[in-house]
């Protein structure tokens, strides 16, 4: 198909489309005659798949440039990519308070808390630190729990995922298996925190 | 305390300080000399709640204005509180695509779930709409599925959000307990997402 017909199908526009071209995002088409190519479905494919993580996903275009470039070189395993959309959704800026004391108490109990469950998580990775800080921050605000108190949360998350894991295809064959991959986890957190979201809003009208 | 002193206690420094209050997010101190004030304990607790939201909660500035201009004007239930949250959260600046028709049946679907579950949300509040969005991308992608694949995520967090509400103080008795409410409904999800992507992490290894 020519672009035209790229950008009516996919509903990006042509100029989107020749940036994304330019950035490397998307492979170039097949050239046909002077200033016009030939796309085919993977770029159609791989088009709906950015506009979903920079829209629903509300990743930034950097982040899921990050994602593309480390899929294609290093062709990851599905315990990589969890890793490669941590790191992608950690990278976009925030601005961390400087680490009191606390902080360092919290994390170690965070650490602790991991091993005990003996879940394998990346030491160096943004969702541990992530933890440590929300841990320090209720602690700030005079809350007397531990993360002991997370339990539900732990035990839920690991049930939810081992159902999405088993769910979604095991083997990242190629590129476009590795990015839906990555896009379905996405979708999948945007999911569940809005349906957190309305749950918390749905009891506080029950719960007296 | 004087403001030197609330500076060191919470950390934040005396220009951010300064403009919080000029910003009408931080109340003025009682004045004691020219150019000098007197602060207390509530104005290190709003200002820690403040940092809080904006470090951890990765809240912008406009949306924690927001929270604590309707709380100070509205005297909000828990409830209204949870709608508010989730409101300044989707007002962080997103570029959303064009509806395609997809995503009418999808919200239809969303609707029609939240209906037969009897979850009481507000019918105009935007996680219903991301949900929706979640459901036809999802679909765009090739996915099969139905809103009914969510089930797990239902049934998890209407068991998480009524543990969560009968931890937390349930009256909302002043501006200080609403905004005590917003913070920890905040860092709870911040804790979710960072323990779904670690559980995500952890079973991705050992799932085959």
């Amino acid at each position: 198909m020519r672009i035209s017909d790229l950008s009516r199908q996919s509903g990006v526009s042509i100029p989107t489309i020749k940036f994304y071209l330019r950035e490397g995002l998307l492979a170039p088409g097949t050239p046909t005659a002077r200033n016009q190519a030939e796309y085919d479905d993977q770029h159609l494919t791989r088009l709906r798949m950015i506009r979903i993580m920079t829209t629903v996903g509300q990743l930034s275009l950097s982040a899921v440039r990050e994602i593309l470039v480390a899929v294609e070189e290093k062709g990851l395993s599905r315990e990589g990519l969890c890793r490669l959309l941590s790191r992608a959704l950690a990278e976009e800026p925030t601005v961390m308070p400087p680490e009191p004391v606390e902080r360092a108490a919290a994390q170690e109990r965070v650490d602790e808390y991991l091993d005990h469950l003996g879940w394998r998580v990346d030491p160096a990775g943004p969702d541990r630190a992530t933890l440590g800080r929300v841990l320090a921050a209720l602690q700030a605000l005079g809350w007397a729990g531990d993360i002991d108190a997370f339990a539900p949360y732990f035990r839920v998350a690991e049930e939810l995922a081992t159902q999405e894991l088993t769910a979604t295809p095991g083997d990242v064959v190629n590129d476009e298996t590795a990015i839906q991959f990555v896009a379905q986890a996405l979708l999948h957190e945007v999911a569940l925190v809005a349906i957190r979201r309305m749950a918390r809003e749905h009891r506080a009208t029950l719960t007296p």
